[in-house]
This record gives structure tokens, sequence and C-alpha cells, in this order.
């Protein structure tokens, strides 16, 4: 993979005999690699939040499938879709949550079907490379697309962390931002510090920073008061899950971002890869929010803040309707003001995206 | 002063021989007293923010200048404008920017001006006793008058913390959410964290939790979700400044929150005393907004969770807008939509109010 100056940050990375994880948990204290020998290894990298971020988690499993096989193959066993069957469960309960890691499961387990490879191996890592070139692709696609749409000398705020760390690289909403950055469009980025996990404030600052991007934190509940004075023309966020109209589940706390731009006058863009998109959920209303535990919001960084006993309402994400988002960006194109008309032209029926 | 079960919180008590702060910085985890005996001790506890709240702040001051004339006297000497202004200076400076602060040494420097009491000492301590019991009885009032608003079995939502500790006792929004759920209206209270700070977490919730009041933590983040829900009716907020046409200065993320009322149909009440009111301040835009430290949003409780070098923007406070509050609630009864005029019906000219 080719990197320049503004894409330094790769947390996946395999060689031939392992696969080499940027630990998240760690960050930004501590740069620390941990190499996946194991398919099992693999799978607990993803449990335990060594690795995160959709697209990342889905292209860690599909190596781990190939570590598999490698080890198969070295013991003179059969590589075959009974054989790896385990495997490719294992991963795929790492998380159940991610769409992308079954989508990329999906991927691995269709070259098996297709079988006729003189070498299932070759044809393994063949397939795990090009769910990660194609993420790569995608994300550069996507911030080409996404800058375009940008002003000269434009201030965007973003929430969350959708760069190199959470793909194969570039990353999504802050792949649109450093592609407008090396465009010389970007006059400053804020970033909100997105409680509970802080992925805004622990990775994405590290992200921006590394690149020489000119950041600054915001606390979420800054973020109206920031659009006020006018030092922001666009949000750009990530997306979980877009629905058949347009709707977008992302991180807790776009949807407010999303209610105060339309308030301001502010813009807001949804950048996420086609395989985000699910046509078979008709709206918002049909995606079910996760709820995580209370405690998640009772500290920061092992320090208790809140008195014992105290209970919490933690949802994880939330939904935007699409009549507040301006742009939708995938690498298939921008689709301005999303509805079900613009979003069935572009991504077809559920069926056909299956 | 009377308490019942629902008001049991005192964080300001003056005995004759101290004024015993509750620990504000320690809390949840310990609830330890300290007795100041002069006012520099005072002073330093106001400077430390052992005691926070601007009308906890003012009252705590009153008591400051009780102990000074208290001294004097003892040691034999005069007790006058004269003898006590160095004292006023200091506690004036403890925390400038406090509107309360100022406004009770001011009351206190009258006493003094207006000479003529056989006893000074007396004389300043009953206008401290007043200005706690006045404090507590305006509490009470706006009590009563925002809870008349609320419909059966509300939820409300509210942000920092408003209530025994920041007062007199009872609270300002929180005494409206108290005389609320002693009536019965209330089916659920949910307080949002309040980065950077914390007050929510650290001190609303502690207080709800002490006084058996349902309640639920949010991140400040999730409130336009938590109103897409329409589990909240009311959202419930203090005041640091009301300008002449009702756009109110309060604690960050207040704006944001009006917004998104707005935007869901849920109501939107400021709750704070007349002395709050500012006639001379024509609008939001003459309000000046603090910006502090970046370093408050690089971590919680000691722990750092932010990329050394980092840069953040962090204002205190924002400015919400006349025309997103439904009710405006001070001891003198109850403006809804506030408007210039009101505003002015209501409080007179800036000169009236001086």
């Amino acid at each position: 993979m080719t990197t320049d100056r503004h894409d330094t940050i790769r947390a996946v990375a395999f060689t031939s005999a392992a696969l080499r994880l940027l630990d998240q948990r760690r960050l930004p204290h501590e740069e620390v690699h941990i190499d996946c020998t194991s398919a099992a290894e693999v799978a607990a990298a993803i449990r335990d939040l060594v690795v995160r971020g959709a697209p990342a988690i889905g292209i860690a499993a599909a190596w781990g499938v190939v570590l598999e096989a490698q080890r198969l193959r070295a013991a003179r066993q059969t590589v075959d879709a009974s054989a790896l069957d385990p495997v490719l469960r294992q991963l795929n309960a790492a998380r159940p949550t991610a769409v992308n890691l079954a989508w990329a499961l999906a991927r691995m387990r269709a070259v098996l079907a297709r079988g006729g490879a003189d070498d299932p191996v070759a044809a393994l890592n063949a397939e795990a490379q090009a769910i990660q070139d194609e993420d790569l692709a995608a994300n550069r696609r996507m911030g080409e697309l996404g800058a375009a749409l940008f002003g000269e000398r434009t201030g965007v705020l973003t929430h969350c962390n959708t760069g190199s760390l959470a793909t194969a690289g570039f990353g999504t909403a802050l792949g649109v931002i450093r592609a407008a950055h090396i465009g010389g469009k970007v006059a400053q980025v804020y970033a909100g510090e997105t409680r509970p996990w802080q992925q805004g404030a622990r990775l994405t600052m590290w992200e921006l920073m590394r690149d020489r991007i000119p950041a600054k934190l915001v606390a979420d509940s800054a973020a109206a008061h920031l659009m006020k004075t006018g030092a922001v023309q666009w949000v750009v966020v990530g997306a979980d899950r877009i629905a058949a109209n347009g709707d977008t589940a992302n991180k807790i706390g776009t949807y407010q971002l999303a209610i105060s731009a339309r308030h301001h006058g502010v813009k807001f863009m949804v950048v996420a890869p086609s395989s985000t998109v699910d046509m078979d959920t008709p709206d918002g209303d049909h995606i079910e929010i996760e709820l995580r535990s209370p405690g998640e919001l009772f500290g920061l960084g092992g320090q208790r803040t809140v008195v014992e006993g105290a209970d919490a309402w933690n949802p994880v994400f939330d939904v935007t309707p699409a009549g507040l988002i301006d742009a939708l960006v995938t690498e298939r194109g921008v689709i301005e003001r999303p509805d079900a008309q613009a979003m069935r032209a572009a991504f077809g029926s559920g069926a056909a995206t299956r």
C-alpha cells in the first residue's frame, strides 16, 4: 500500500507469518503492536478491542481465516469450507453486531464455496488482500468525492473515530477531512470527544495530530455553540448502518449534531462504504439501538465519578433521519438529500445488495 | 431552616463559631465538611471550589464577613466599613465572575454604610442570615411555580448542578424537580453528565439519589435521542446570567438542549432567582463567554485521555436565545416565552435592578 505524509497510520497489517495490529486500547499513550499468529488470537483481539471500527474488524477477521488456512496446510490437512468452518464461526462471534465482520467472512466463505482453486490458501490470501485493498480504495475515492463538496477554508466538525484506525487506512469521514486537508481546503478540524468511550479524544485527535491536520478537541455539548460562532461549515460523520430511505445509524450524539447543524445552516455529510447500506431495512425505526452497560458512564480511565448505586441510560447509537442529511458519500458517488427513491436508484433493491 | 426528607442537603451552614462547608470536591465519594473560622479561610474555600454554585458562593461570602466582624469585636477593634474593607475585597476577588458573590457582598457593605446599629456584628449576622433565608425561600417558591407547569408523570432532563449544593438549599432547576417529585408528578429524571466538570454525574446524581428521586445519568450527547423516544416532556435548567430580552447564559451544552427540545416539541424551562436577571445587558450577544483551559478536556479524574500537544476549545457557557425558552421561572413568577417587553414588565429597566 502506498502511503503519503497525510496517511501514515495502519491499524491492520499482514505479514506472511502474523497479523500485526496496532493496540488501540493503549492509544494515545503508547503505540504498541500485537502480532496475532492464529485465528483464535485474532478473534480475541477483535473481542478485546485491540482492533475496532467496522471495516478494520472485517479485514482483521479475513486475515484470521488466512492464518488458519496456513496452519492447516502446514499440518498437511485439507483446506476447505468444512475444515475452516469452526474458525469462521469463532471470528464471526467475536463481535456479533459489527456488519462488516459478517460481510468479510461471507466473502472468505464464498472463496471456499467456489472451490476449484489449485491453491486454496493463496485464494484466501488474495481475497483478504482484496478486501483490504478495496476498503482503502473506497476510502480514497470517498475522500475525493466528499472533499469536492467543501469550499475554500472550511471548518469541519467530526464525531467518534472514522479514520485509518477504523479502516484499512485513510478513513471514511476522516478520509474526507484528510483529502480536503491535502487539497488545502481545511481551515480547522474540531473533534467531538465522543462520550463515553472518548474515541474522538483518544483516537481522532491522535490521528489528526499524527497527520499534522489542524485540530481542536471540543466537548460533545459545545457543538451547537461552536456552530453559532460560524467556525464550521460542515459536520462530517461515518455510519454504522444506512437504511433504504437514507436514515443513518451512527455513534450516539450524531443525531444531535445533525439537528444543530440544520438549525444553524451548517451542512451535514455522512461518509460510509456501500457495504454499510442495508436496503433490507426500510427506515431508521427498524434499526435496533444497542443499549450498553450503565457502568460505561460512571467514570473515565478507571476513576469513578458517580455515586454508588446510580443508574444510567447508555444507548450506543442513534439514528439521524435522512431529511437532516445534506450529502451521503459512498465510493459509488454522492447522493444529495438522500431519500428512498435516490437510494433505490443508487443501491437497487434489498435482494440485490445481499 | 426546616428540611424535609426531599430536601436534606445543606452545603453551607453557619454556627456561632464557624462556617461549615460540605467539600464538593470530594463528592460523591466522601461527605466531608470543612469548618472555616476566618474570612480568609472562606475566601480560600470559594477559590478552591470547596463550595460552588453562584447563590451558595454569595451566602458563604456573607458569612465570611460575619466571621471577620466577630474577630474584630473579640480583639476589641471597631467594626465598621473601613475595618471590614480588606476582607470584603478579598472575598469579592475569590471568584471574580460569580454575579451573586458581588451582589451578596454589596448587601453586607450596605449594612455597614447604613450605620447606626447598636450592634454591627448582630446586624451583619442578620443580613447574612437574610441572604441565606431569602435564597431558600426563593428556591421553594420557584419550585412551586415551576412544578405547576408539569403534567402528570413527567419525564425531565436537567443539566449541570442547580440543587441544594449550588444554593442555600432545595435548588433552582433541581428545586423545581424536587417540588414536582414531592407533588407526585415526576416519572423519571435524566441528568446530563455535563462535560468537562461532570457536575451532573458527580453532584446532581448524588443529590437525586440522596433524596430518592428516580434518576438516570445520560451522556450529554444522548439528549436528542432521549427526546426522540418520548421519555421527557420538559428540559429544566438554571442560569448564570439572563439578559434584558430573556437570552440566557448557562453551562455549556444548554443551548444544544434547547435546540433539540424545540425540534422534538419538548418544553424548555429556565429557573433562576431574579438576582440573575441583568437588565443592563441588552441581549445574549453582549454576554461574554468565558473560555477556560484546554486541559480541562484532556482527561477526567486525573487520567489523561488525549495525546500530548493537543489543543482544545473549551467554552464554559453558552447562550440560549429567548425564542427557545418556553418558561422563565423566578421567585417573582413565570414568564412564558420571554421577550424584551415581558422582561421589562417583570424586572423594570436596567437602572431599577442595580
